[in-house]
């Protein structure tokens, strides 16, 4: 007969619930894997239990309250009573993971989180299991799911950002209020997480640069469409000679590139590394229920066997200037002259033009450029020189894209 | 200071000598993360190594041979004297799973092997870690490299079977005598495995139905491409109230697909299960490295920390008639009554037409449909009547389809 392995519940929303009838609906086949049948053993809610009396009847601690007050309190306690810990708390990991992690080291217990970024897409373990002798050198993709939901709706739509966050909201894919998701904020804190395990360096949330998505218009939906491109909230981690970076933004994709189709609440995660060439990771980003199996998935590991809690290696400097390629739309005058100064203030800055349209006439012209490849400080200090340029009729706007191809 | 971890090494060839060189590359990342150092204290080739004395000076048997015979007695053997064993080798794991899972549960040591299927493509993992307490319904994907490339050049080109097969061959993505892979019989062995895993039940490679990709023509293709498909060898291992059914064929893919565009020597897999949705998981199939990246993942894991044995636990029955969609070509004399006749007999075996286009004049004429979903049996007979029918110029050709969307 299988032993019992007691779970004390921290936060019982809609993560909380949905696992709690998971454990129940699947209490024997976690027996089966793992020889331990897991049982419930007390809840946390706002308004019921007591911290102290359900961390003394748990083996397990699953923490699904988010945010980092009380959680952190409550799983470094955890952890220090000896008990695992089990969180889908992003936010926590990615601003206290140093501490935590030398806490679940010190107490020789394990600490997991692979729904705390990409829901049940297997990112976490992949990185730091699969791949955890492997020199991984770019982590990167799609780890927003209620941004990956807008811009579908605005590509497909044409609406605006303001109406496609509005229909996100009805139907559940944003948060009343979407300011971490819409804003870069979120997905910042994943890739945070992602870089550390990837690159085995401490990497905090103030590492990590970010913008959103609420500066995408319906015409960059526009354009890009007709140049066969599509738009993607992007987290990208990156190790180089000078060595780590770590940064958000929306980005054009050209067709063929695999992250291209994945659209809605989807997340995708790619990883590359020399020995691998890449492998990329598709599935849905959140949901109470795919959530809670990934917690569930945690739980089975920790019942199965033991495992090494993550440990950084090595301190890299986090790297701000890269190498990247840009849309740019310029709003402009319509009078001789302005292609000519616009292309002077790029040269002088050695950035190239791949690709041009000039479209409209007078108070509508537009010249919308695809840059090659460039240091992003010399593209910001010539998109500042453009700004000034006196025929402008509105500031430039830049969005990154990435050219390279599938395979 | 970390301790040693021996490793005997079974086989060098491409995978092998990669692996041997991964270890020495590797050994402090792999004692970072493990606490143990890996060494190759031993290698067996053919003309070189006594099994014996490698066993004994070994507390981890790595089996790159390929083949079961001897690999199925050496990695018996190691099993039998408690040493923990990683192999790269499907069929060796699709015929004798059975009998190895049990001496290695009897052994209390791990039997791991990661690269089998779709090389360093982490569905193992996933489907027995991550998704261990999850009910899986369906696993399906591209599984074999080979016939990828083939297929991919032959949409990309034109090219014949035999022309892009010999191309392949040049380029290293097929072997000398490409049978096993080209016939199907390689991912009828993988697909074996991952029923198994995802579903608990013994699936042996008998209960696996397969074709190859021998007969398909560039005419096909072409159609394909004129109706946006693509064609892939897709292994699809399905439960559903009957039991389960394993089946590996070429199947043409809408666009929006996510296995459409994998392309090339690229495996992809997908995973669904009522709590996820789906997964999908993509990367190199083959190639040394990727390989010897995988077999690696596996050995850090055993140094890492104890995890159960695969264990079947419950014996599902095979399901051989399962519901297809079918594209069906046609060459047919051009008179009247064709259409009505072919209809009739469609009609008469309950089969609709999704839709159909009727091509060339005279000895060109063609008849190619698109068919709704029906019984595989009920399709294949209405295939022998078709078969029959005098205005016939050659067999039908028939090639399932999968209009299966996105997200």
């Amino acid at each position: 007969m299988s032993s019992e392995a007691r779970i004390g519940l921290l936060g019982r929303g809609t993560v909380g619930g949905a696992f709690a009838d998971l454990v129940e609906a699947r209490a024997g086949a976690v027996a089966d894997v793992s020889g331990r049948r897991p049982q419930i053993s007390g809840v946390l809610r706002r308004s019921e239990g007591d911290f102290g009396e359900i961390l003394g009847g748990s083996d397990i601690v699953v923490e699904l309250i988010g945010g980092t007050d009380p959680a952190r309190d409550y799983v470094l306690r955890a952890l220090e009573a000896g008990k695992h810990v089990v969180t889908a708390n992003k936010q926590l990991i990615a601003q206290h993971g140093d501490e935590l992690f030398a806490a679940a080291r010190k107490a020789g217990v394990q600490l997991r989180f692979e729904a705390a970024v990409a829901g049940v897409v297997p990112v976490i373990r992949v990185i730091s299991e699969s791949l955890a002798a492997t020199e991984v050198t770019k982590v990167f993709g799609i780890v927003n799911g209620t941004t990956n939901f807008i811009l579908t709706e605005m590509a497909r739509t044409g609406a605006s950002f303001a109406d496609a966050l509005a229909h996100a909201q009805e139907l559940g894919y944003a948060e009343a209020d979407p300011t971490d998701d819409v804003g870069g904020a979120d997905a910042a804190a994943k890739m945070a997480i992602l870089a550390r395990l990837a690159f085995d360096t401490p990497v905090r949330l103030d590492d990590v640069s970010y913008e959103g998505i609420t500066e995408i218009s319906p015409e960059d939906m526009a354009y890009a469409k007709e140049l066969g491109l599509s738009l993607k909230l992007l987290g990208v981690a990156e190790l180089s000679e000078e060595g780590v970076s770590v940064r958000v933004f929306p980005c054009f994709l050209y067709p063929g590139h695999p992250l291209a189709p994945v659209e809605g609440p989807f997340n995708a995660v790619m990883v590359q590394a020399p020995a691998i060439t890449e492998i990329t990771m598709s599935g849905p980003g959140a949901g109470g229920l795919a959530t809670a199996t990934a917690v569930l998935g945690d739980v089975v590991s920790i019942l199965a066997g033991e495992a090494p809690v993550h440990e950084t290696r090595r301190e890299l400097p986090i790297v701000s200037d890269v190498a990247s390629s840009f849309y740019v739309h310029l709003e402009v005058a319509d009078r001789p002259g302005v292609l000519a100064a616009v292309a002077d203030v790029l040269g002088q800055a050695g950035i190239s033009v791949k690709s041009m349209v000039q479209r409209g006439a007078g108070e509508q012209a537009r010249l919308v450029m695809v840059l090659h490849e460039t240091s992003e400080r010399a593209f910001y200090g010539a998109l500042a020189e453009l700004a000034k340029l006196d025929f402008m009729r509105a500031d430039p706007r830049a969005i990154r894209v990435i050219e390279e191809q599938f395979g």
